[in-house]
């Protein structure tokens, strides 16, 4: 039935589950241009990229024509699916994400398919007891996922392990994640030991994730040749960066020397400012090398025109950061930035911004160092706002109480000691050390019986399980799935006119504006609209 | 007088004129992040980065409150002048070019000022009599230029000879250029060659000028350590790239790797596109390696804020390229496309865009493979359009012909005997193969003649010059001049205003805006201007 299926029978530790495509001989062989090493590619744009620059808002019907192209193009995977894509679909787009891990699944048959799951958050932004991350991990193999980037926001080996077990129980590829980031207590040592636990889970690869742009070539670098010299240079390393601070295309040159095996990239036209290096940039790059990306450019020329115009649609959506360098100081990544900006406007404290930038370091290291990630950022971010408002730590939420009890994992750094007693005076829960799950009763059971009373449910552990990400959102989604994907998009005759529009200078709007025009006494409401410039 | 005549006095011949700033140790020896090499620094956010992001638009009065902050950062130079501020400043901002090179040196007393000079051109489209040459680099020289980046866009060395001796003549420093291209007569021992040729001129450093964007890693570090090991390692090496194809960031990470000794960036806020690598983003780059960019990041920070407020009064003018691989293979630099396609547009023919892509590489080896860059990335792309539109060299442009028949200088790949056979034909003039300034009369006393009979000049060489070099533009300059400076971007509020309204999501207009409105036979003209949302 799934046309991957018979993928799932390779028994190599490095080349995952798809046997299409060579990971490239061992990094440790000499490399030439005329024997180069082949270098693997995700491409990404069909999750981070317009997660990244377009709010994840964009509809499956604006990828459905480049699926071809991507398939065909050879890259290494195609990341397709997340938290960030699950939840704009059922919460903006009216899109069943199941459907549309389906749709790509037969459109892109000789794809390994990609996804990043948040270990025991699956999708969400809770703990969920091991029963239901088993289910999961099944479905989402079962519906044609095919590699699982399993990350957890703290490095908490313990909150990766179970959802490691199950993908490797499925025979899909299970990638262990490194999440990047820049503090007094991370080290090389402390990634490379992170490393070996991941292996030890059995780990197919290792992903490095640098969510917010930060690594820089030497440490890039330095990480790999530890991770490469210690588990062996067969050891299958992907590279993520994104592009927010203008430095990481240098690092996915560094880290390609260094050994690394497969880099995520977006295609050019959704590329750069707080997403992604561009694909047909990295193939370049590597010319006259001893590495190699084997791609079809003329196939990726196609999915970049295509992307170009679908960009277009979305650009109420687009993020105006182009380079943002002033991170690496402040640590705070562009998305949770502009979250944090929208929580000041909120409370008409918009000025208060460069006050909250300078806590944010501080609530960091309160927290033990977590990697600012989801949800990490948001629980670091909303609390330093909340210490600039209200008093340092005088309300505390109980997402960073959660945090700072040890309800989310074990930190890297030690947590500060005061705080923790102002979070357990604040909360009346005391500190916890186990694994956060072990707390939880089982509770798939319920969520079954929970899922049944809502309306529109098609029965189907699916529905289930995206009632247990998003039980606020679920049951409305539910309801309305019958009528069918939104595109929130604007059409292309909009894109058209508001281009013509811009080439030849008129500044008149293109979307409906009435006026209220006063004439000898009347008042008249003129509606004037332009669809296109002739 | 001039704050850098003591600058002059001396001796290195690789730290040229301002002794303030080290070029960093020779790179041969082992550098550490305890003792790391400095890395110096050109900002070319007052030229070439306006040039390549807004049509060299920006006005003296929007770059001046960044120049303190600029002039006490630490770089090792500032670009401030070249052919497109001069040409742009006479003809679109009614601003006097050697006033705007004064003023920069009274608000920059502790940096070296950097123009680029095309050779024998000089920031004209044609070739000069030498004592034009002489003339202009002495009157720079005097209002306070100290660094000359000599090019030539044939990389004929007979076309940089007489420009580095003047430069050489009035004590300040001449940086010979090597125009990176690729072809298949275009090697490292070339370039190897033309490197050693400069350094024989004079030249106290070598820039590898890569306007199109398409200097890759590998080759810029195959060509420096080729410099460095052939002529010392002292030699220094200056490195310009453009960022349009998203690989040069780690072309320079590279380049520094391999000696180069000074970089060229743009601040972030006017970086990126058909621009330049961030300048913050280079310096975080070599955290904890053993190179240094010495940079003062707090007066940087305000430099960018600066500049991105400015950015925005001028987004009209804006570039839409934000990545553009491609050139690799076309070949094809960002401003020349746009030049291209607007001559197809004007002749109804915009349909043929790729079919001029693909002439490009054909005019461009048949005339012997030049790098593209002014003039010759104009002459072969309006040639291209011509072969596309009339038939292959039917009609001939009469400086395609020159460029053919030698007159611009010796390219460095054989010309196309068949095309040098039409040139002659359409033409009646003979190839020529010595240096092509010798074929010029002597010429400074007539342009004085000229520039005397021309209203409103002031009477000093430096107006001589401006005719010289523009002698279409700078009559109506010289009558409009007293009017002083035009601003052509936005003003704050409007800039203000259209922020408001992006951020309310409200697209009406902010300029005023006449709609004739009829009804019952009564047409009324009913201006809409908004100038603020509330």
């Amino acid at each position: 039935m799934n046309p991957t299926t018979n993928q799932s029978t390779s028994t190599s530790k490095t080349t995952g589950t798809t046997p299409h495509k060579p990971t490239g001989k061992r990094s440790s062989q000499p490399t030439t241009p005329d024997n180069p090493k082949i270098i693997g590619v995700t491409e990404v744009v069909l999750r981070d990229a317009h997660q990244s620059l377009l709010a994840t808002r964009m509809a499956l019907e604006d990828m459905v024509e480049a699926c071809e192209n991507i398939d065909k193009a050879g890259f290494w995977s195609v990341e397709c699916w997340g938290g960030a894509t699950f939840d704009a679909c059922i919460r903006f787009l009216n899109e069943d994400p199941w459907e549309r891990l389906r749709t790509f699944r037969k459109l892109m048959p000789n794809s390994r398919l990609q996804m990043l799951l948040r270990g025991q958050n699956l999708l969400g932004y809770r703990h969920y007891e091991d029963m239901v991350v088993d289910k999961f991990v099944e479905k989402s193999a079962e519906n044609g996922m095919d590699v699982f980037r399993v990350f957890d926001a703290l490095n908490d080996p313990r909150n990766l392990e179970r959802a490691m077990k199950a993908v490797i129980k499925t025979g899909k590829h299970a990638q262990g994640t490194i999440c990047y980031t820049i503090s007094p207590v991370h080290t090389v040592e402390g990634y490379l030991k992170l490393a070996g636990q991941l292996l030890d889970m059995g780990a197919q690869s290792i992903a490095i994730k640098d969510m917010a742009s930060i690594l820089n070539p030497q440490p890039a670098h330095d990480i790999i040749r530890a991770i490469k010299e210690t588990y062996g240079e067969d050891t299958q390393i992907n590279v993520h960066c994104h592009s927010t601070t203008g430095v990481t295309m240098a690092t996915l040159y560094t880290a390609i020397q260094a050994g690394a095996d497969v880099v995520d990239t977006a295609i050019s036209s959704m590329s750069l400012g707080p997403g992604h290096n561009p694909t047909g940039s990295l193939f370049h790059m590597l010319e006259g090398t001893g590495y190699h990306a084997d791609l079809d450019m003329e196939r990726l020329g196609h999915v970049r025109e295509h992307f170009a115009k679908v960009r277009l649609k979305y650009s109420e959506f687009e993020s105006p950061t182009l380079v943002e360098s002033a991170i690496f100081r402040s640590q705070i990544p562009g998305g949770m930035l502009s979250n944090m900006e929208s929580q000041l406007r909120q409370q008409g404290a918009a000025d208060k911004r460069a006050e909250v930038m300078a806590e944010v370091p501080i609530v960091k290291a309160d927290a033990g160092h977590p990697p600012l990630v989801t949800p990490t950022s948001q629980i670091v971010g909303t609390q330093a706002v909340f210490n600039v408002l209200f008093g340092r730590y005088k309300t505390m939420t109980a997402e960073f109480a959660d945090l700072v009890l040890g309800y989310y994992g074990r930190t890297h750094g030690e947590i500060n000691p005061e705080v923790v007693k102002i979070a357990e005076e604040q909360t009346g829960k005391q500190p916890i050390h186990d694994r956060p799950a072990d707390h939880l009763p089982p509770e798939w059971d319920g969520l079954v019986e929970e899922t049944k009373k809502l309306d529109g449910n098609d029965g189907s552990d699916e529905d289930v399980l995206t009632y247990a990400m998003f039980p606020t959102v679920a049951p409305q989604f539910f309801t309305e799935r019958p009528r069918g994907p939104i595109n929130v998009g604007k059409t292309q005759a909009q894109v058209d006119a508001e281009e013509e529009a811009r080439l030849s200078g008129d500044l008149t709007p293109v979307a409906p504006i009435t006026y209220n025009v006063t004439m000898g006494g009347r008042t008249l409401a003129v509606k004037v609209e332009r669809t296109s410039v002739l």
